[in-house]
Parts: C-alpha cells; sequence; structure tokens
C-alpha cells in the first residue's frame, strides 16, 4: 500500500477542494487538518513510540532511526489506505502494514519493529492530539492578533457615541469603544480556553489493546537489555518518553476509553467559534442599509454580488457566522461521545474523528477570518451619531424618569416618561419639545437643564473607564 | 479560473480523502456529493436555465446548446473557484465568471446568455437539489437492498426463539423473526421518507436576486421575440421550464428563504441514520462474546485487529453505528438554518452547505454498509437457544404470575414468583425446581404443567402471526 | 399511594410554575401537556386497554367499567408518584399499583383486571400519544389561524413596495406582500407536517414484555369465555379495539423499540417551531429603531421595560425565537433516541420523556404567540417606502446592468454600475444624477428614460402574481 | 402581584411534579433550581444589590434593610409573576412591582429604592448565577462523593481480574479495579471543571440598561451624601460590593451580551452528565444477563417491573443514562447562544433560561443517582473469572504473537494465531490444546510454557501500578 505500489488503488476523487467551506477554504488551518497532515501525525507517532522505546533500551536505536526516516506520508497511497480502513473500521491497520513494508524496503531488521506492542487506538488518537496541538497553535494566534486589533478599536473609539441596542431597539446610549471592547474580551477569554487545552489537554495515548500497556510490557520483557522491566515503572518511563517525543502531555491514565480530551477541546472549539459568532452577528447588525455605522474593509472584488453591482457584502462577517452556526452542533457530537461503553467503544470513538477535524477547520478557519475582519474593519462615528439623534433624545429617557422619581413619585414619573415618548414618537418631535410642554416638567427643570439631561453624549455612563478597564486584561 | 489557465492556482493539498469516515470512504454516495458533483450540478443547473430560457423564447437556442456544451466541472479549476468564493462568501460568482469565459472561447456571442437574470442562489440551491435527487436515489437503492436482506432473514428465523431484552435483562422469550421484522419495518420507514423528499421535496430555485424574478424579467422583456412578456405568467412558465430541463419540483414560491426542503432532507436523512444505528447497536448486543448470538460476514482480512489475531470485530456495525452519531447533529443544524433573515440571511444559508452534504455521505455510507451488514448476518440459532435456557427458565416468569394469580390472587402470585426467581438467581437453580418445592405452587400446578408452562419456546405469544403481518408490508 | 393517604409524600416544590418560559406560559398548550395531563393520559390508556379486552371477551365488562370510573388523576397524588418512579426508572410500575388500590376501593372483583397482561412501556407510550395527539390539535388550530392572519396581510400588502434585503443590505426591490406570502408558506408547511403526524403517526402501544403480546394472550386464554384465542387474530384485534378506543392509529408492528413515531413528531415540531421562528427573526429585523418598518401591536404595558420607558419592545418575536432556538436541540435528542438497544433500552427509552414534553409545549406556546404576532401586526407602508429611499435608487443597479449590458458589453455595464453604486454611496448623491454624468449611459438613456428604470416601484418583477399563486395554495 | 390579592390569577397547574424526569425528581438539586428557588434568587440579587448601594452610601440603609425584609418568595404570587412575564418577555418587570408595592406595605419611604438605577437583566442573570452557585456545590459534593465510592471499588478490586472488551469483543485481560479507577479519573475531572467554575464562573451581572451603568450612576449622583462619585470609581466599587453582598465573582466587563458564564456552564454540566454517562454505559454492559459480573445494589422494590417479577433491573444506570442523553443537547442550545446580537438579544438570551435550569438538574440529578449506584455496586469477581475463561485463552492471542515474533517473524506468528484462534473458536476448545498440537509452536514452548503464557491472570501488564498512580490523583 505504499505510493508506488498502488497503481491501481482508486483514486480519489475531488472530494473536498473547499467549495462547500469558503470560510476556511487556503487558510492555514486548512492544510494543518488534512487528510495527508493526519496521515503524518499518526506516522509522527509510530516514529516517536519507537523512539521512545529505543530510548528505553528495548528497541535497538537503529530501528527507531530507521522507522523514523520512512515515517513521510508522501512514500504512502494516502486514498489506499482510506479505503482499506472500510475493513478493520479504522485506519491504523493498514498504515502499520504499509509503513512496515516500507522501513522493511531500506531495514529490513528494523520492520518488526514497527509499532511494537502497539494497539490502533494508541497511534491514531495520539495523532489526532498533534494534529491538535498544530491547528490550535494556529488558532491561537489568530486570536490573538484579532485581540489586538480590537483593542486598537477600543481605545481609538473609547469615546465614540453610539446607541445601545436591546430586544432590536434603541436602549440608551453606549460607546463604540465598550463595544469593541467587549468583542475583545471574548477573543481574550476563547484564547484563554483554547490555551488552557494547549497547556494541559493534549495527552499522548498509551495504553495498548485495553489500557493496561501488557503488549508493550511483553515486548519490553522480550527486547530489554537489562532483564524484564517492572511493569508500573516501565510504563511510567515509556509514557514519558512518548510524551517528551511527541511534545505532548502525560495522561494520568490511558484515556482510550476516558474522553476528557476530546470533550475538552470540543468545549473549547466551540466556545471559541460562538465568541467569534457574537462579533459577526453585531458586525451585521450595524452594517444594515439603514444603520450603517460599520463596513467591512474595501477591497476590490469583496462582497460583489453576482447579480447587484452596488453591493458590498459583509462576506467576513457572514463566512465566520456560518462556522460559529455549525461548530456547536458538532462539538455537541464529540461531547456525547463521552458515553463510549467497554475499553473501546464499537463506534463512539469512530464517531469522534470526522466531527474533530470539522471543529477544528471551522474553528480556524473563523478565527483567520476575525483577524481580516477586525483589522479592517471601517468604523463611522458620523452615522453612529446621526442614528443617536434619530429617535430625539428618547434613549436617555431612563435618565428623566431618575431625575424627575425624586420629585414626582417614581411611578408618576415613568408614566410621564412612557407617554411623552410615546408622543414623540408619533409625532417624530424631540422628547426635549414634548417635556419642554409638561407642567410637571418645567415646574421642576428650565429649558437649559432639560437640553443638558437629554444631551445623550452625557448619558454614557462608565464606559469610558470600562474601556480602560477591560484593556488592561491580557491573554 | 478554467482548468487551464490557473497554473499559479494553489492546488489543493489532500484535504480529505475519506482517511477519517470509513463508513463512506469508496461508497457510490461519496463521489456522488464530491466537490466535483457539485460544481457539476451548479453548472447543469447553469444549462438547464439557459435551455429553459430558450424555451421560452428568450434566449437564443445556440446560446442554450453552447452554454450546455461548456457546462462541464472538467473544464473548470475547481480549486481556484473555491478559493475565489472567500472573496464572495461563495462559489458562484467565480462560477459563472469562468463559464463565461469557457463559453465565450467558442461562442463568444453565447457568453452574455450565461446566468442570464439570474443570482447566486439560484444556481447553488438547484445545484444542491440536483445533487440531493442523485444522493437519494443511491441511498433508496440501498435502503431496499437492506430491507430485502431483512426480509429474508426474518421469514428463515420466523421461528428461531431468542431472548427479549430490556433494560439490559433478559425479559420474556421473542424470535429472532420478530426482531429482523422490526429491523425491516424501520428500514421501511426510512425508504418512505427519503421517497417522499424524492417525490415531492427537492424544487428548483428560481427566484432572482430577492424572490421577485425581476431581473429574469427584465432580461425577458430585452430578449423576448414575441413582445414583453406577462410577469405573472411568464414566472410560472420559466420555473416550469426549469423543473422540467432539470427533473426536479417547482415549488410554489422562490424559497431562497423558506427553507423547507433543508429542513426535510435534513429529517429524512437523520431518521435514516437513526434507524440504521438502531440495527447496529442490536447487531452489536448480539455480538458481544458472551451473548454471540450473531456474527457479521467472515470476510478475510475484515474485523482484524492491529494487535490481537483472535478477533474478527464488527466492523460494519460499527460503522453504521458511527454514523448514526454523527447525523442527528449535523442535521440539527441544518433545521436551525430555517431561522434565516430577510430574503437572504448573512451566514445561515453558507451555514447549510457543509452540513447538508456530510448528512447525506455519512447516511448513504451507513444504507451502503447495511446492505453488506444484513445481507451477510450469520445467525446463531444454537446460541440463541443456550442463552434462553441461562436462566432457568426465569424469562417466563411473567407467564407463571398470570396462571396462578386467578388461583392465588395477582399480589400473592407475583410475590411468590419474585421470590422464586430470586431463589433460582442465587442459587442457579431451575425455576421449575424451585417453584416444584412451594406448596402454593404444587397444590395447582403439578410436574408436567409446570414443565410445559416454563418451556420459553411455548411462550412467544404471537411473534411469528406479527413477523408474516410484518412482511407483508411493501416498501 | 392514592391522594388521600400519602399526607407524609413529600409535597412538590413549585418546580415549574413557567417563571422560565414565558413563551408557553398560560397558552393551552401547558395545561394540555402537564404533568397532570400525562398521568390522565396514562390512565385513560389503561381505562381503555380494559374495555377493548373487554370488547373482546377477554375481560369482564363491569370490570372495565370499574377501571375507567377510577381512572381519573386527581384520585392519584402525583407527587408520590414521581418520587416512586425513581425505584423503578418509569411511573408506571407504581401509577398501576395505586389504580389497581382505587379501583378495588368500589369494585374489589375489578382489581384484577387493572393493567391485565400489560407492560409498563404500552401504558406509558401510549399516554405520551394521547398527550400528543391533544397537545397537536392545539398547535394546528393555531398554526391555521397564524397562517389566516398572515394570508390577510399578504393579501392587504400584495403591492407595498419594501427593500429586499440580503446578507444585511438593500438588495432588489420586494413587496410586503410577497413576504408575508412566504410567512404563511411555512405556516402552511409546519401545519401540513403536523397534519400528517396527526393523521398517521400517533400509533397506540401494544406488545407487552417484549413486543410479543405474550402476556395478553396468556390471560386471554385463560379468561377467555369463549376458548383459546388464536395468536395472531387475537393480536390483530386486541390492537384495532385499543387502536378504537383510544383514537389513536394502529402500527404494523408493536413499537417498543421502532420509534418512528417519537422521531416523525421530533421532525414536524422541530420544523414548525423553525418555521415561526423565521417569522420572528424577519419582524425583529423590521422592527430595528432605523428600519421601522413594523412594529407589534400595541397593547398597554406590553413590551416595556424595567428601565426604559420609552420602549416597546417586540416581545411576541422575542418569545417565538426563544423557543425556535431551543426545539431543534432538544429535537435532536428524541431523533438520537432511535438509537435504542434491544427490547427496551436501559436509558434512551427514559431520555425521550422529557424532551418530548418540551418540544410540545414550546412549539404550542410559540404558535399561540404566533397567532397574536400576526393579527396584531402593525405594517408601515411609508416607512418602507421612505427606507426603499434612502440609497437613491442603488437597489436597482441590476436593473441598469441588464438593460446597459446588451449596449455596452455585460462586462463594462456591470463595471460602470458598480462605480456608479460606490459613488452615489459615498457622495451620498442618487444613482440616477449619477449615471446621468456618465457618457456610456447617455449615449442611450435619456433623463426620462433613466427615471423610470431607476424607479423601484417598477422592478417589482412578479411579486404581485407569486403572492396570488401562494394564496391559492390551501392547508 | 403579591401573593395575598391575586386570588383571581391562574392558579398553576400540576405542570411539573417531575413524573417525566425519575432521575432528578425528589433529589437535592431539584429543589434548588424549582422557579420558587429562581424568584428567590432573583429577590435575593434586589437585596443584595440595595445593600451595596447602602454601603456606598447612596441609598439609606433602612432602606436597603427593608427591601432585604421583603425580598422574599413566599410573599409573592409565583404563577402570576410568571404569567405577566409574557407581557414583558421577562419575569422581572412584574417582580420589581410586586417586590415595590411589598416593600411598600411596611416601609413606605422604601419602596422607591427597589430595583434603584437597574435593569431586568441585572437581577435575571445575577438570580441565575445564584442559583447555580447554589446547585453546582450540590452536584460538586455529590461527585466527591461518587469519586470517594469508586476510589473504594477501585482500591478492593485493584487485581481482581476480568476481560477487557473492545468493540463488543473480549480483547486482553484487565482488572474491575483499573475499569474502577478510570471511572474516578472522569468524576475527578467532572469536579475539577465544575469546580473552576464555582472558582471564577459565576460573576455578578451589573450593567444597567446597556451595559454602561449609567442607570446606577444617574441615581447615585442624585443620590450620593458626598458629592456626585467618579463614574469608573463608582463602576468598580458598587461591582465590587455587588459581588461581595451575593458572594458571587467580579467580571472584567458587564456580561449582558458577552456570555461566557453561560457558555461554560454548558459545558461543565455537559461534560459531568457524559463521565456520569460513561460509567451507566459500563455498568450496563457489565450487568447484562449473559455477563452478569456487577450488579447495582438490591434493594427492596429497587428496579422491579410491572410484568415480569424475575427482574432487578439497573435502574440507576438507566436514570443516570438518561440524563447523560439528554444534556449535551440542552448544552449545545446554551453554547449557541453565544451569537448574542446587540446589546442584549431579542429572543437568544431569552432562550437559556429554561435549557440552563434543565441543565443543572438533569446533572444534578444524574450526580445524586451517581453516588447511589458507586456505593452499592455489587461487584461479582467470580463472574468475571468465568467469562475471562469463556474464550479459553483467546484473549492473551496478542502476547502469543509477542512471544513468537522472535522465533517465527512476526508475519508468520501473527497468521499462525489468527488461524489457531479461529480453530478454538469454531471447535471450542481452548487455545491452548491447539497450539500445543502445532509444531512451529511446540518447537519453541513446552506445554508448561504454553500454560503459563496463556493465564490471562498473568496478562494484566500494569494493571496494579496504574491504579496506584490513579489514586494518588487527590480531586
Amino acid at each position: 500500500m505504499s505510493a508506488q505500489d498502488t497503481g491501481a488503488a482508486e483514486s480519489a476523487p475531488d472530494l473536498d477542494a473547499g467549495l462547500l467551506s469558503p470560510v476556511r477554504v487556503g487558510t492555514p488551518v486548512e492544510a494543518a487538518v488534512s487528510d495527508r497532515a493526519y496521515l503524518q501525525a499518526m506516522l509522527d507517532a509510530e516514529a516517536a513510540l519507537a523512539r521512545a522505546q529505543a530510548g528505553l533500551g528495548t528497541l535497538p536505536p537503529s530501528a527507531a532511526e530507521a522507522i523514523t526516516r520512512a515515517a513521510r506520508a508522501e512514500l504512502l497511497d494516502l486514498r489506499a489506505l482510506a479505503l482499506a480502513a472500510r475493513e478493520t473500521a479504522n485506519p491504523v491497520v493498514g498504515l502499520v502494514a504499509a509503513l512496515t513494508e516500507a522501513v522493511g524496503r531500506t531495514d529490513p531488521d528494523a520492520a518488526p519493529y514497527v509499532h511494537r506492542g502497539s494497539t490502533s487506538q494508541d497511534v491514531l488518537d495520539t495523532g489526532v492530539m498533534l494534529v491538535c496541538a498544530r491547528a490550535l497553535a494556529i488558532v491561537r494566534a489568530d486570536l490573538e492578533r484579532t485581540a489586538d486589533a480590537l483593542g486598537e478599536l477600543a481605545e481609538q473609539h473609547r469615546d465614540t457615541l453610539m446607541a445601545g441596542r436591546t430586544l432590536a431597539l434603541h436602549a440608551v446610549p453606549t460607546t463604540f469603544g465598550l463595544k469593541a471592547a467587549g468583542w475583545r474580551d471574548l477573543v481574550l477569554d476563547a484564547a484563554e480556553r483554547i490555551g488552557r487545552v494547549q497547556d494541559h489537554g493534549l495527552p499522548v495515548s498509551l495504553g495498548g489493546a485495553a489500557g493496561t500497556l501488557a503488549g508493550y510490557l511483553e515486548y519490553a520483557a522480550l527486547d530489554a537489555t537489562a532483564g524484564k522491566p517492572d511493569p508500573g515503572d516501565f510504563a511510567d518511563r515509556l509514557t514519558a518518553a512518548y510524551a517528551a517525543e511527541t511534545g505532548l502531555n502525560r495522561p494520568v491514565l490511558p484515556w482510550h476509553a476516558l474522553r476528557t480530551p476530546i470533550a475538552d477541546l470540543a468545549a473549547a472549539l466551540s466556545f471559541t467559534a460562538g465568541a467569534l459568532g457574537k462579533i459577526a452577528v453585531d458586525v451585521q447588525s450595524l452594517t444594515r442599509t439603514e444603520v450603517g455605522e460599520v463596513t467591512e474593509a474595501a477591497v476590490t472584488g469583496r462582497g460583489s454580488s453576482s447579480a447587484m453591482p452596488h453591493k458590498r457584502n459583509p462576506v467576513l462577517a457572514t463566512l465566520i457566522r456560518s462556522a460559529a452556526l455549525q461548530v456547536p452542533c458538532l462539538a455537541m457530537g464529540l461531547t456525547q461521545c463521552l458515553l463510549a461503553e467497554d475499553e473501546r467503544s464499537a463506534g463512539v470513538w469512530h464517531a469522534e474523528w470526522l466531527l474533530l477535524r470539522e471543529c477544528l477547520r471551522l474553528t480556524g478557519g473563523a478565527a483567520h477570518t476575525a483577524v481580516e475582519l477586525s483589522a479592517g474593519l471601517v468604523v463611522r462615528p458620523e452615522r453612529m451619531s446621526a442614528n443617536v439623534g434619530l429617535t430625539g433624545s428618547q434613549l436617555v429617557s431612563e435618565r428623566l424618569v431618575a431625575v424627575l422619581a425624586p420629585l414626582l413619585g417614581k411611578a408618576r414619573a415613568r408614566q410621564l416618561l412612557t407617554e411623552a415618548s410615546h408622543t414623540a414618537e408619533s409625532t417624530g418631535r424631540p422628547l426635549a419639545q414634548v417635556l419642554a410642554e409638561v407642567d410637571a416638567v418645567t415646574e421642576h427643570l428650565d429649558a437649559d437643564a432639560l437640553v443638558r439631561l437629554l444631551d445623550p453624549a452625557d448619558y454614557t455612563g462608565a464606559a469610558g473607564p470600562l474601556v480602560d478597564r477591560a484593556l488592561r486584561r491580557q491573554d
């Protein structure tokens, strides 16, 4: 099943060129989680295992070197391995055969040491963790770049007045700086959760056929140059060596049937996609033709429509949102895979593979897209200001209640403002004008006071200091 | 962006060779829903649209022919189109440019008629429906073959005694025929739901930029050889012609923002995967080493382990179950896409594409695998019989209550059997022996009667006639 | 466990008064699916079973009457039954004991005939189907009332011009009539799917302990006044009689482990919630302060905020959307329950109960709310018209391309309009003015032609006839 | 809307007595998350806010005391508040009115200080966090008790031999101690994730109408005894005081639209349910009639069937599994709520409430049930041993390959064992007998060596030391 001798193997059609998933097509994470990358990662696991065993003196160093040399995806026929996986329900059985053959071609003595004492799941799961480690590094870097760009927006627009919106309507004033600072805070939350998985959540898999390492120990007893090893000590040292060779964490126990790492990945990726999705829906809300407070960066050809020449669609936010809608569904499938019966489930383990890859590349694509979105976002303070003015100060009605309540009683103050707001709404007159005709108001507030109280720019609360506070958070 | 002139375009890495999804790798549905197949289907939509317009006299027949000739996926650069889709958030803008160029190379006069009056969504959604039509035909045929094989099993084992199991324990006797008939019934339910979508649920998409067909009408007015067409009449006839050219259904209204077809597909595919998954978990339950009542067909190399030579894993059931765990999650994402705002959502539409393809190929792979599983299943009546005997007739304890209740009172009869069962359980003696020592029993039932009443084979109720009844159902 | 004698039983705290689910609180469906309603439905199932057995001559008519008389939820202690269900993992074991006791109080001879030959699942599943039948009738009626109201809106606003919006931006003109007709079409799709379940998808459950009806047959043999019945014939007639007594459908096979009815319910309810959710997000999009094209009916106190007196929040759309976001998640859980191992799963069956009830009441609440929303929706054609005018005719740019393409070539026409649109956008000038200064345009189109071509009201395509066509669809 | 004066208010029917959710009925978490508990928690939030404001000198201490005294759920009409929530889409508007009235009855001067400067979301979200804090403490304690019981099982059965099972079949030997240690490890993972949320993930909500705290600041300026406060400083101090009064964390920013806490709760609860579900499916696998290696504790009446007196169903595992199947679906809905547009979403926020409560009580019920399951689990070493013997040492076939590979070559050794295993399987003879007739084997291994090598008890690898290692982990 090496690449050279499978001329007869069915060639892979263009199964996936990214046509249906523009959010990740061509982004770095896409290549990092390709089938070829998975194959390489599983080969890396085999090679690391051999080196770890060699380090413990239970495998000839020259064999470890030969295995490491041969463990290159380009020497194997990816499609043939994929097709063969139907017979055994996993791709490792075929991979071991192909790697053994490849090793044997250059070093026949080394061939028997391939996959020594091992089991499919150890290799596949360790390969998955290696792919995740590489993909998460990409995601993390993109989150940090996104946070930086959002931090700049927050700083620059610390005091840019805009309408706060709740339940689809203008509520009270806020600032664009506070909104951007909130976006950044979410992105830092995501980076933190991804980082936690990077630091503690990517263990090597090393348990053998049912988690006891019996196969490794049996071979070690046969191969050891210095007497039969103590089981506990050897298990400890082999796990540590394997972790060191792969750069992954070492687990408390073999986790073949204890799928915490998968569930943690699912949670971190789902959170990240959702956090970016929040930014996307906000950008879309602000981009609407009638609102027009932000637009995505103008890039020639980007956002064009096949029919309508005037459009410049918010495509980056669209792509991010498309990922954010998908990832939680896929991630939930992964969480459910915790219910894996026995020492290895017949189907639950197998359901993880595709779901996890898709979570990685959709989230990674979204993070990559978020860098572009945040770095290029065009903010229009003048439109924000104009929109704040649209309702003639209704969005400070809350404040007037506060001011009038001690004077008129809270219930009456509230009732008065409700009526005045509706009058302003239905007549299209500014709230100040309407209130200036209400005796109960003018008894207590003169025209100047009304004007000042009704100035939205004077009612942004602690928005500014909150931005400052949020920007002090480092990732 | 034609295939010839994109030497510089980034080549697609091996993103997906099926390595992580053995349930569908190499099965017919995989090719039917490949990116290449989607591209071809969108090109088919463009060509069908041109022919439909030509049929109505608003496009030169020669242009329709030229477009049809050029609408071949192998003439375009799939990866380049995928990459270009990032700029516009869908692959159609680039496809139209590439197709226009391809048409122009052989018939420059025809080029302006490509995508005449159309919009990206009409082409993409119609392409999606064509892909679904092709994939569902494959799924349907595999479901029918599965039902046939299960029907044979049910007929053959109409009276094969086995333990009915509830909450993990032996309950009362049943037959393997009834179990297989139930599996078949579920598969027929699935075929019926898939068939309903095939017959009524795959409409062409034809609405133009916002569902009014204004673009089509504008061009028709310009291009018509026989005067400006009546909008309603023209919209009707164009939709009908487009449906006829594609072989798809015609919708009541343009469905660009009314996603019933997608939700219906999601429901039918999710049901199908779940129905097959039920069979898989049952097969696994019966395959367990201690149970051993069925095994998958013995095929050389199949089901082998990378570590354990004695194993012949139930790989087909494993693969089916892996799909059944994934599809409902993906399908749910599709159902949620009903919440698509406005005339076209910024992201919700885009979230459908990948999820639907994955539902199609996982379900299709499961159906293909189910044909193999059901046709090759090895049934072991002797193990079924031995297992029925394991608990010494406890699984007819229900019957004894029925018989003794009129004689002793229901509560006392029940209490007596509960105690006798526990005695039988703890001592390992047959229930008949235990009961034969209970005066309250022997007063009413002699040894012969006890033996007959405690014969599990005499307590299968209506299992046989139920099998007959179920087999009369045709798909 | 009757209501009278459980003074010691822990009283139910206020577990659910609807506080966290305003979308359904106080609506008719809430009471129809309460725990009390479930208890009554299970009692109805017990009574119907007794009558069905009596009709076949295997149970004394007087016993069936006594059981029917006693089968009243108010005679039992609901909370005590719920608490007892922990011991047996279902509430039927306790219910049978309590019902037997209640029957025995008035007719001791009838008591042994309670639950004769039956099993918990038959009673619980039949009870669930009865609850569903009652709830779906409510949902269906609300969908029809919603469709009627939307039909009126569509008719009334058949030609009310508004901006079609895609990817958050103005696209081309459409009409509010077409939008409302689309909403109605979705609601009719939902009613059709609910109706299909009502007509064919609510079967009685009758299989006994493992689906063979052995218990029923054993008692029938003992109880029959006219000789031991033929198993197949008796199973057929008992199922038919049970279906007739309950008003439910009769299944092909006992469906204890073949969960098609549950999956079908999940799909229909999920679709319905999603369809209503689409309307809700559209209403919210049109309600936004800057858009202001629709508002919910003004009802005193409704939509008020605890802080902001000027607000009149779109609360009905908010409630509907909240349900539409939840139901697909819950429904997916139900679909996954197809993977129920053996003759009765240890946990999968049990996972259905709560999810299904929640689907019913969230969807029912949304449907009820949708009646209010659609019947009271205030439409503001003047705001629609003003918004169409906002971008100075950019939303007919597509049309200009169509007109100019034959004159200038398609690519050049498109390029010209792209530039002109951007100029119009950046300068705030109407597109007509910008185009009137472009020689390539004025060579072909005079000022009058430009004005006519750029009139959005003249570019609604087939919107009107499409509304007419859609309104001809009856539910 | 106080409890006294709503005689006319529709009384709550028995909406939820736990009948459909035995996993949590009557457990402590059920009461901790009842509607009444939510109401009390929101009242606690109002009272804490008043005290925090009093502490900062912007509210009379006597008013804070009066509000605290009146903030008792039993003084309000829960059902009436729930019904009123339909008008405003949240229950806080009505709660504020009712609380104000209740305060006014005893201290009219204090009434205006209720909900001073606040907004519905601050109160509801803070109330939700308080409910979560109380519920998580219960869950955490139950997880720790479960871990303790599992630790004892692991210690006690450190060396109890059993079959490791993969893909439904016997694989290689393992020990029950290692299995129990793995379960414990998962439970500790869950406790750790719950603990992380308890320690850092439950923030007060304090932002006012749109997250700027403007309302609080406005009232503070009016009410302050010592001059208008500095916005940033006051916001800081008020948040700190509110956190101190409630015992919750203080957030970086108001999180009204940044839903990290909800997503984190969803992830931790979903993980916990899944971890417990893993134990449940394992227990069920081992409980099967043919396997019989464990049973749940025998408790009179528990696990009984309505039909079959011999059964003692594994009801605790069944209940736990039923929860584990539901929670991830509900939790996913919560994760998706990250996509909340603007400063407060119209519907997304509202979708969280029910889903979160259900996650809490299903997970809490599962944890409570897991304590009973793990503390009472009956382990049967003799059945484990008998099952290991069932296949005549096939489950050490892996070991023989290891031993023979250096002697015969790996491929030949593997082939030989595959054939010998199949011979053993088909003839029912022990593997040792079969191998003892193979020359290639007997050349190298004498009968004694074969017996020793084929002893499953001698092939448990590092199982024992792994148990020791795992038990050193503290929660």
